[in-house]
């Protein structure tokens, strides 16, 4: 049985669908997660393995426990940083959207998980604003939110990110596409030749 | 090509290795981590993939904010049993090794997870004692130590888990190999005819 079992091993990691890390940063009210969510979906179609982390996931069971602090904050994507280095190693394509304003994070988030690729969504501060619904820039202009990530608190622009994404002068649909195009010319489908 | 997606989709499901939770649980020093390192190592060895979560590699990254106290170790069980989700839902095989004295934790963690199993590692606290080198009993005993699972904290037993494993009497390549034989029967490893 032994070796019965050691066969089968070599066997299936050739066919082992391998995992990545799509890490979307950006400014608050920059477009993330809707274009996470947009390449979740055509990539949950095509049958692979899919895993959304975001703010709204991850803060209900991981991290509730955590304010907005620039140290709580840190220790949010620490945290996402583990999952997604857990789930990126098993054939997993995990989809982060979170500001991760500061590139040292980000950086560590490359060097721990599997297949990392950092997509920057590029809007201005000025478009941001327009698309927020809550009016937290509102609030941080007037300084009722301290920190806050592009008007109190920096955000660091990804120096060589794998994809630049402009929300701002490109559809989302047209975005979603090149995140696709991305992943299909760097062979992340061969397994499906999809 | 959203056709051949949808195709190579459906194929791909059917092929699908399931996922699933195995979760240690007994008093300190009952053996959990060593037979579950076993049991990692087994089916790391059939090509399937395997995450062990512990302790030590849990509070590193996870949960190193977190002490010892009944809430801190509630909240530590919460998120294993969240990143045990994520990757029991993606094909893994995950193996956490958790005093997890606390029944309605663990049926939390039942709920969350998928193809859940309950192992419960029985050594009597006399046993325990004896194999504990750090000397954790004797300090729970002096008192230095409050809410030690076993002596001044409850450890309430698994009223139906899947697996019995009694590390007093039988060997930890016995009680492994019982892991395994359930695996097989329940059809675990069906996908790779093991």
């Amino acid at each position: 049985m032994e070796v019965s079992e050691a066969q089968s091993s070599e066997d299936m990691k050739e066919k082992r669908q391998q995992g990545a890390t799509l890490w979307f940063t950006g400014l608050p009210c920059s477009g993330k997660s809707t274009i996470a969510d947009l390449v979740a979906k055509r990539l949950k179609e095509m049958g692979l393995r899919v895993e959304r982390l975001d703010g709204d996931i991850v803060r209900k069971s991981l991290t509730r426990d955590l304010g907005f602090s620039k140290e709580d904050r840190d220790l949010n994507i620490e945290r996402v940083t583990f999952v997604a280095k857990l789930l990126s190693r098993n054939g997993v394509f995990v989809l982060t959207s979170f500001i991760s304003p500061y590139a040292n994070k980000r950086n560590h988030a490359r060097q721990e998980t599997t297949n990392f690729i950092e997509i920057y969504i590029k809007c201005s501060v000025e478009e941001c604003i327009k698309r927020d619904v809550k009016g937290m820039y509102k609030k941080a202009i007037a300084g009722e939110i301290e920190e806050f990530t592009g008007i109190s608190d920096p955000y660091e622009e990804p120096e060589n990110p794998e994809l630049v994404l402009d929300t701002e002068h490109e559809t989302a649909a047209q975005n979603t596409e090149k995140v696709i195009k991305y992943l299909r010319d760097h062979k992340f489908f061969k397994d499906q030749n999809l």
